[in-house]
């Protein structure tokens, strides 16, 4: 399996079960942990320092402070769409470099 | 940036980008292409032959022949969750291999 496309959802995969461990969810605080982590790019431009509760709020709709595989996905989609021009000046910058 | 997730969040933006081309959208004949490169994988472990055309129906809500990048998003979500299963297999042989 070499597709790139396969490579980004196995990545998102094993990301959710390094932070979720043998649960089968991410309590708030293994979400945190992961987003500090895994998306500092996007959180360093961010203007509002209050977006990682409110997306964490968001998330967590039943409010049982579980974040399963589902909505890890779906914080994901939304934050790709969210800063889909930072990537895309990164991957022109990126590939100016390459020239 | 060298986090995984912004790496796989990178690769959905880049990949949409190189099939869709000038457009900010898919067609039918763009998005046959893609599956057929990226979801391969995930195609062949397919047994109803219709699968592709079954998700290309669903995702083209509006009828008009075009996949915008949100829709590509949740294609690429709803694959992930179908084949989490596949993928987590795939992932433990790998590491059996790196042992």
């Amino acid at each position: 399996m070499s597709c790139q496309m396969e490579h980004a959802m196995e990545k998102m995969i094993f990301m959710f079960h390094k932070f979720a461990g043998d649960k089968c969810y991410l309590t708030n605080e293994d979400l945190r942990v992961l987003m500090k982590k895994q998306f500092s790019g996007f959180l360093e431009n961010q203007k509002d320092p209050l977006t990682m509760d409110k997306i964490m709020k968001d998330l967590d709709q039943s409010r049982d402070g579980k974040v399963g595989f589902q909505s890890f996905l779906l914080l994901t989609a939304r934050l790709t769409i969210a800063c889909i021009d930072y990537f895309i000046v990164h991957m022109n910058q990126k590939r100016k470099k390459q020239k």
